[in-house]
């Protein structure tokens, strides 16, 4: 099983998660993160500095059996992007052990 | 040493705090995110349709040594379940290295 | 690559980030947790019995190449301590992929 961690603009919530559900990817949790990214970013407006990279993320994490790995960072890349800098991340991690807290059950079943 | 994650309803937090108080889990953190569920999971009530799955849940993260791995699971599995659909999930993942800040010390004894 | 996730007072927030950048560490996502921790540490005010371990701690997420592991755990460790219990943790685990959302790039070059 994998953990996949998906940093996204918040702007960006709704079609990622269409995105996820349009390839069975239906359960996952997210919460709003700040995110700290490359000063460079920074930009000028009626003149005063801005810094657009300590701004509001929304942190997604998806854990998926392994054959869903790669349709479910697919999804993501294709709803999460812009093509403006600051678009995010996606950190793909092991999971050990996954349990169905209502059942007790283990294993890659629970996450159907 | 292993992180073991914890997506449970809101309203059973203290049951499982203190099941896991009662086993020696005393550290750990917490934070309260959205969990999208499995849609067949919606209902209705007076002809609306209501999705229960889009829910606010609370997300126990708490790093053990690898000894304490079964019986902190037993405790949340014994306290967070209420036999109803959406119970929440249990993830268990690998811990490579651990510091306690205030000393600098590194490694499974920083974790009692 | 690793992701270091740092559980720190709120108070050191400033110092930590600055000490981070100083190392070339720019990038990482953060949100406040609340952290649980050992009764012991509780006091007593004005006759009244306070736990100080039930508080708000800050969650910093932070993936880094493997060679950065070290030098972004000392810049921690040396900004975050302040020798008082309660001064929070370090937890290292294992990466296995990393992607930039804007390009579709994947690997330890989108951690530069
Ligand atoms: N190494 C990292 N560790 C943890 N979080 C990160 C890391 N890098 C980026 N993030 C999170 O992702 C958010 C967006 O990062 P960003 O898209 O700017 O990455 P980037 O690599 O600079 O990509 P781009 O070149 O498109 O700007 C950051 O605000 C932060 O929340
Ligand atoms: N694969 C997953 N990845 C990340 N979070 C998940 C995942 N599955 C469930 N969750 C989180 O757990 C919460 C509860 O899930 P839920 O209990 O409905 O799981 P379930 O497998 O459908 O169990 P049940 O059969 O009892 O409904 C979700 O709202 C979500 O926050
Ligand atoms: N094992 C753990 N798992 C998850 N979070 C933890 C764990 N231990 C500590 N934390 C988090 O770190 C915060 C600070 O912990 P704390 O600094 O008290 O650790 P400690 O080991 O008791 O160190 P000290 O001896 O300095 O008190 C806690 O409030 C909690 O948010
Ligand atoms: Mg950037
Ligand atoms: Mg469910
Ligand atoms: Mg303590």
């Amino acid at each position: 099983m994998k953990k996949i961690e998906a940093i996204i603009r918040k702007s960006k919530y709704r079609e990622v998660k269409e995105a996820l559900h349009s390839v069975g990817v239906n359960f996952f949790s997210y919460w709003d993160v700040t995110g700290l990214g490359n000063e460079k970013e920074g930009h000028v407006y009626r003149g005063v500095s801005y810094s657009t990279s300590d701004i509001q993320r929304r942190y997604l994490s998806i854990v998926v059996n392994d054959d869903f790995e790669e349709i479910t960072i697919q999804a993501i890349l294709n709803s999460a992007a812009t093509g403006d800098v600051g678009d995010g991340k996606i950190f793909v991690s092991e999971i050990k052990e996954c349990y169905r807290i209502r059942t007790g059950e283990k294993g890659g079943d629970t996450l159907k």
